[in-house]
């Protein structure tokens, strides 16, 4: 990457209460990733919360003392144009949106969930016209950029980048992070002297080996029916006799494709009780907002923690660094398929280990791909390209097959109606589907 | 094949109530297929039912002046020694079994079905070794026999016979045949005239396209959103906008999946007014014995009709016919995959149409396999492959494995709670499971 | 096919010295297959030719007494217009280029052959552009038309038409069809009896099973080194060890790869003496028409069948028949690989049984696919994917790494050099290379 | 791995004239890498040259002052017993049997190379039954050794183990690591900031991509046709045109392949002049021989470098110490290739970059595999898997088709000559086909 003069980078989505992790990962890593200008994107409903948190930001790099220029701006053009990376980290629609994406299935009998599900699949349609539109800009503004998807539902968006524009593109997750943190901790060793296997995709994968010092432990974690827990999940557990004959560790999103039916009690007893995750991260999120408003805060508040997405910064700031410094190190990452899984197609969005140079990632063989589970992979993927393709197309026959052969939905019969009322729910999103 | 001075042919559970069938379709075909010795066999306890189904055999062999010899036996070995085709049309542990298969499950909020889910994973587990062992004797005594497999679940039993034997075998079903006469007589042509393409498993097929006199009619079948309906399965419809999109006709078995809802609280409903399938056939049956007593009785009564499983002897009739005349016609069976689907192992079985040769089928590529259902193939496909592994093994682990993926069960803990009540009570057909 | 009234055909490159036959075979056929117009088109150079031989074809309809008309014009677009099949049967520069074909490579210590090496090559690059201006007209006047491809090298060209065109399209060599006959012959049955399986793409096959009556005799066909020659080819034997371990048949052209020294020896010698290949056509043509000038001549003559290219017309009769009709039976065909070999592109063409339908050829899957020969397989194949890429763009460099990757070319120096004198030597043929 | 007291460590074939580089590397990577034991194995006919080199890697440890024992043994198992890493370098026949494979193939006109064509096909059939020999020691006495396999043809003994053992194993050539060094010296950076991707199997791979500071510059080398050489091949040139078109630079050993005319005229005249390749070698290791024999000696003798096989004891170091120190750097290795490749079995053996863990290499994803060069990658490798299986079996005719098919050989009745000739020549090394 030409290390001319500094970094440019833009955050698409800037108004975000996330934007103070990522701005103390940036000064963290000031030294291998010299950053000149620093863009704050975002649309004019959220100006409000841009200005907020933009502010503290500012008060954060003028804390830190180094040389980074911040720009708040609703330009989105502005902010991309010559940028090296673009990260995403939308919500079309905001939380009220995700809301009704939570709400609605659960009145029909179906999990209602932010990135899976019917409520995942609302999302993707929302959003993956508004990306796509971004990847337009970057193609014309930024061709060598790279673009660092965030945004919800991952796998799909970073599937339709893939697919429909010639952004050089990656998507992440937390969730691979959070794994190294916790076998580092169980360990007791530096994170680097940890290798978990990731097979699968997005909010979709299974830990398949996890090398520690060079050793294998997975089976000795799978007898102790050890797990981990992340904040933005129901903990429940595991069954240990499953695990052991799985072979693998299950990331939490797959409880709610292996316990359907606790999870989907669980969610209709706290929606009766504390409002759907959406109301609850919308509480969180005033909270955060009133202290982002404090003009001596300067730096990033310990309660932000709370909020869930833990690392997600440490996540992202990592991969910059290591495409940046063609660094060569190991990540999880959301990237094409290519002949990973043959039994998916070539261009679909996996998640896997990959070596990250500089002229971005490089995915590794899994040594070991659990027969077991290639079914559920493969219909989950099947779902995810027909959403794609109905964001696209706006097709509501195209949008019902995706939800039929949903494994959450339990029928054609409930796919059709919790499809119509959440297309009809968030009709100004998509004018695809209402033209 | 050999045209010796006539075939041998080979029916074990040859007690069943289809004899006549089988019977009325070999006294039919006999000019084209001379058969000389036609054995009957049967384990003790079905020996009452074979003794009556067996002498109406007789009397209806002797109606038709034909030469054919009809043993009736016990003695497995005896049967299959020599043998050009032997047919396998059993149910280990009887109708007392299934019926077990068909309840239990629905008291786990889960459906209920002889040859899917949980049901049908338990048939499998009972006749897999049972067919193995038969295998045995074929490779001994008979080793150029074909063996022809009516004992469902079809495709499980297909698939553990091309894995675990160098017995030549084929699998098969009515359900193809069926929709053949559907078509012809929905078009008013002969039979040969039609050409139904099935893409899938047994009992998971679709019909993704219908030629008929060279012209493509599935676009207006879908359209008039027509379907057709067999005995054994409840007659509900197909939801039109559903079918029109997936451009396919699913078989009736997928409505198992597709109405996984309906389709449980009618099954339930059912159950607590006329009982379990099971119960009604076992009265159609103890009808049908009577029947059979008639020592005047010999033609094929009407009655069996209703019985189900309309058409599997001309199916079966069929194959051995094309087998013994190298007649190359295309009939939809139940065979080795190879490249066929991409996403599937080569030595997975599935049912597709095939050219019938002197050498056996051999397999066409189907022109259009929808995206949408590659999913739900591969998921029940993982399903059926463990539940093999875990029928030759005995492994608790690996049958915990195949029902918590399989798309009918709702959660690992509902997997692991039927999966416990179907093994203890079908204990004496397990002995794999019980070392 | 809507059996309307009657059928139109029309023959790109009327003016072949093939024509009677194929005339023969339309007569032949006409109750099974009622043609109603038959065009012969062909180019302002031919025009004398198509004069001649579309006389005799007028004399020999008459002398039949059906009533089918037979249209003579240069006007390529009227003969198509709504036409039901098109076939080519064309040659791109006349018997001159194939001479320079022949010769060229020779002088370069490389086998000089019509349809294969750096002279097939080259057929192509003249003959790609045209037959894909064919399939313009087609898409535009005829969409619904099957287009027959005898137009050499067939697998190449049936390949652009693949790739290039919406034009419904297979492509068929008379050898299978000779395979077909000799086996007939050797075991005394009729063709339909037999069944040769092909494996490989056009003029690069291996029969690699061959079941007669329903009995595989490839293990004592291959015992004898028995084999079968054709008119067009020397008739040198194969080795009979190798046969043995090859496990399968190769075609006749597999010579010029398996034989290379001893082919170009022949060959040189054979052109010091005879002059090349088309030396010999040329004087075989030459002396046909003189015979179908004779206005008393109203049958196809003797002669004709000493030109080589033995069948070909009873292989398009029977092609056009069993789609018009959708016979279905079992046809060798040039077609879309698809997952028929998985180390092959799925838009390769092929040349494999099919199933031949109403609506096309269905691909029949190998039961027998040698390991030994998918190396070379896959090695010409990419020399034919190259040649199509070349052809269409005009790009040396391509064309280069066409033949420096093809097994007859034994450097990139001489590639570099047939190339570019076969290149020079073509230019009025070649608009694309000469921009 | 356990990092107990120390590694051990066992050379087969330690009386190599290369055992001075290896040594030199242990004790510049002891830091890294604590060697306990050091076991030098020889046979019988190796006794000789074993005590000199051997004697001379004393000196060389004594020297550096570490606790590493020495031991040198004819006791294979003595040796294998508890290592941690057993390296294999050896030459079954000598260099007497290396004359034979260059000298015969090229009476016949065949380019004769130790490592590839017919000679290396030989060298093949020796060396497969000793390295499966040396596996069951392994798999014996020291289960969870590493095998490493310098001794050639490579990419076939790899494979065998593979294929017919369980021992962990790894296979590795020094080309990739010169260009590595190339790269680095020609843009003047550390290797570690150069990555080139390495496409193909052992002796036959291309250079599709190379990053240096993560910047692509394989554009740049390509314009430039700059090449680079390596002292054990002719130094040839690439035609700068044909390497463009190619989008690759091809490893040196492709000579024989893309240059099979000159390349064959050279080697004929040098043959002629200075003898094989194996007399030059048999000269430079007489000499090396003397220089080891001097008892003041105590490091690496300059002249050692003039031998060929530059960099081979570092690339072999790097591999033991990433795999000891779970270091994930990146290096190119021969491993299964699992789906790397589409259109290559899973288990064949490949050669492209590795990440290198604890638990052994895994495979990058190539970013780049040109369709141009899928052809001869196949045809090679099928020659490779032939010949591996006529190692094993002893089979003439899985020999003879091997050769056959084998690029390099212009015909089937060469190969049959040749093959005769050169089994004759090596009986007593090949019990097999000698049973």
């Amino acid at each position: 990457m030409a290390q001319s003069n500094g970094l440019k980078i833009a955050v698409i989505g800037g108004g975000s209460s996330y934007t103070p992790e990522i701005v103390e990962g940036f000064i963290r890593n000031y030294d291998q990733m010299p950053i000149r200008e620093l863009w704050f994107v975002d649309i004019e409903e959220g100006k409000h919360k841009l200005d907020i948190v933009g502010n503290l930001a500012k008060r954060m790099i003028e804390k830190s003392g180094l040389p980074i220029e911040v720009h708040l701006t609703l330009d989105r053009k502005r902010a991309i144009e010559g940028a090296d990376f673009v990260t995403t980290q939308m919500r079309v629609g905001l939380l009220a949106a995700r809301k009704l994406d939570e709400h609605i299935p659960i009145k029909h009998g179906v999990i209602g969930q932010e990135t899976t599900g019917p409520g995942g699949m609302m999302k993707a349609l929302r959003t993956v016209p508004v990306i796509l539109d971004i990847c337009r800009d970057i193609e014309e503004l930024a061709p060598n950029a790279w673009m660092l998807n965030f945004t919800n539902p991952a796998g799909i968006v970073t599937e339709a980048v893939l697919k429909h524009s010639k952004v050089r593109s990656v998507g992440l997750c937390n969730s691979p992070i959070n794994v190294q943190k916790f076998l580092a901790a169980e360990y007791q060793v530096p994170e680097k002297d940890v290798l978990p296997e990731f097979v699968g995709i997005n909010h979709l994968h299974w830990v398949t080996s996890a090398i520690v010092r060079g050793e294998e432990k997975l089976p000795e974690l799978l007898d102790g029916g050890k797990s981990y827990t992340a904040k933005n999940v129901p903990t429940l557990g595991w069954d240990a006799d499953f695990l052991k004959s799985l072979g693998a560790i299950p990331t939490y999103y797959l409880k709610y494709f292996y316990m359907k039916d606790t999870m989907f009690t669980d969610m209709k007893a706290s929606l009766e009780k504390d409002g759907t995750r959406a109301d609850i991260v919308s509480r969180v999120e005033t909270e955060l907002f009133e202290l982002y408003k404090d003009v001596n805060l300067d730096v990033k508040p310990k309660q932000l923690e709370q909020r869930g997405g833990a690392f997600y910064s440490e996540a992202a700031v990592n991969l910059m660094n290591s495409i940046y410094n063609d660094k060569r190190d190991i990540q999880a990452l959301n990237v094409a398929n290519g002949n990973t899984f043959d039994f998916l197609p070539p261009d679909a969005s996996i998640e896997v280990n990959c070596v990250v140079t500089g002229q971005g990632p490089v995915t590794l063989a899994p040594k070991n791909v659990p027969e077991h589970v290639k079914g559920l992979m493969h219909a989950v993927k099947v779902y995810e390209k027909l959403t794609i393709d109905a964001a696209v197309t706006g097709d509501r026959g195209i949008a019902l097959q995706a939800l039929a052969h949903h494994p959450l939905v339990p029928s054609v019969d409930v796919a059709k109606k919790v499809l119509d009322e959440l297309l009809e729910a968030h009709k100004p999103y998509l004018p695809a589907f209402f033209k």
